[in-house]
């Protein structure tokens, strides 16, 4: 047994080689970009399940503004428990998990193809059951992950699908910024704060709010703390009844998502609530030179890895090994 | 000033004769789904906010199962921040809002309307901003609403999205079913056991999802508990790790989807969860004679309004005037 937390220490550090070595293979995902481009799709349906779902919605945001293309999360069960056949011509459906081994992945990228989708996988195991289900896939070669709660699997989908929806632009920063970013020890400070708090809110919005849901998992899975992610607009439509002091607040205030949540953060100090910021002056520090906007939620995500990292340990949890959790999980 | 709570309760109670009243505009609703129909959509996307995007998250299922078409909700900040002006040709844009007055909806309606989608708006207010920017709308004709927490809009809502996308198939038995189900007291004796619980999770599969996410808000907005809805098959993928005895569960278990979440009981029992089902025969009781499987979310909420209305007057909150909420939300 490694000493607790030792493996998701050790693959939160290895996030800047991950995504170099992702980048040399740039090519091979530009070729399958462009055979996605030559397919002409008109809607995109993405499918995944936890910390893999976020790196979806990230992707929904690249589609939605990069692509020019309605896109839409897959609610599997509509294939598998009400056996919907839609007719899904002109539709990409991309499907995002790390381990390409959940069984509801699988059948529903089965039925998509069926229906006629143009059919992707993003995993991190290339021989995996949904990469070999699906007409074109993409290995994010993040490494084998061990700990429980992804860490470095989560920013390489991230990575992967800005390749293949967003293009090479801006990305060969990340590697250095990453590095730059998790040099910083702001986050492990921050996180004696919330020792002994029962529930935590995350918020942000855009492409950030993918941070924000990614955010609250991890402090969920590490430290069992009830973490609910809000995009920003959402948390003004009911969920700011229960912000008080008494419930800590994170909010990611990177790129224009950030710039427009001066509101939010209004009606927050308003009730006395207490925010850590991400990324801006008053936060948690990220390193984004030359990293354009629509690539910030590889780097946002960094620091409150750590800080979930560190809160776990100081709570006495491990968090390489939450309870009740494996690493593949089936869901039929 | 009314007594706390009664304002909420009173449209409660109204919800039958609110679902009766639609139905008796079921031929004029019949018309737009005609006209939708005429346009022959490949795809829907939904754009909704707080309890109204529930009901959205339910048209998305509809919309998949029972019109087998792709669907997606929307992400307005995609238009309303970052300006993206993708092609929506041949797709419907549909705008769910109790009041059409929020005006990021009325703006990513706008948008979506200039690129080239079919907007429909379901408001409760016919001469609302929503409504006039929509080339076609849908009245659900509740009533107006005065207690912040919506909850005869939401039922009216639901009822009006299944009337436009599977039609009236078996929706004349609801104002009765509803009836009967608001008749059982279960919920109310069910929410004494809440009276000091911090926290709760919601959770349903397939149309139920919706359910759960409303319940969820619905316990959030009016007694500040921290309720956090999860679809059963994310609950599988980390946030288990939070749930043990000390954290209640709700579960949907009616309709198929209920069927398949054996898997999920198993193991919520398994770490001693504490667990109230709703809509089968160890649950809270709803009566659903003649009612099919895709109204059933009409049916579902009923007794989680009223568990959550009486826990919060049990906490001493007046449900009618939550803290920090205004009955029209504007976020930009």
């Amino acid at each position: 047994m490694s000493e607790p937390g030792a493996l998701m220490a050790a693959e939160i550090g290895e996030q800047p080689a991950a995504l170099q070595r992702l980048l040399d293979a740039r090519e091979e995902i530009a070729e399958t970009a462009g055979r996605i481009r030559a397919r002409g799709p008109r809607f995109v349906v993405l499918a995944a399940r936890g910390t893999s779902d976020h790196a979806a919605l990230y992707a929904k945001y690249l589609a939605e503004i990069r692509m020019g293309l309605a896109a839409g999360l897959a609610s599997p069960s509509t294939f598998t428990v009400y056996g919907s056949r839609p007719d899904l011509s002109g539709v990409l459906f991309l499907a995002v998990s790390q381990s390409g081994g959940s069984p509801d992945l699988v059948d529903s990228l089965t039925v998509a193809r069926e229906c006629g989708a143009l059919t992707v996988a993003v995993t991190n195991n290339p021989s995996s059951s949904l990469a070999e289900a699906a007409e074109l896939s993409v290995d994010v070669r993040a490494g084998a992950e061990r700990a429980v709660a992804a860490t470095k699997t989560y920013t390489s989908e991230l990575l992967a699908l800005a390749l293949l929806l967003a293009g090479p632009d801006g990305t060969a920063a990340l590697p250095d910024a990453a590095a730059a970013t998790l040099a910083h020890d702001a986050p492990l400070t921050a996180a004696a704060r919330y020792r002994f708090a029962a529930r935590l809110i995350t918020t942000a919005r855009g492409y950030s709010y993918a941070t924000a849901r990614e955010a609250a998992l991890k402090l969920m899975e590490t430290s069992y703390v009830s973490a609910q992610a809000f995009s920003a607009a959402d948390l003004m439509h009911g969920p700011l009844a229960m912000v008080d002091p008494s419930v800590p607040v994170i909010a990611v205030m990177s790129g224009r998502g950030g710039a427009t949540m001066s509101d939010v953060l209004d009606r927050l100090y308003g009730v006395r609530a207490d925010v850590l910021r991400v990324g801006d002056d008053d936060g948690l520090p990220l390193a984004t030179d030359g990293v354009p906007e629509h690539l910030l939620p590889v780097l946002e995500i960094l620091p409150l890895q750590r800080l979930a990292w560190r809160l776990a340990l100081d709570r006495g949890v491990d968090p390489d090994r939450p309870r009740g959790l494996a690493k593949v999980t089936s869901t039929w």
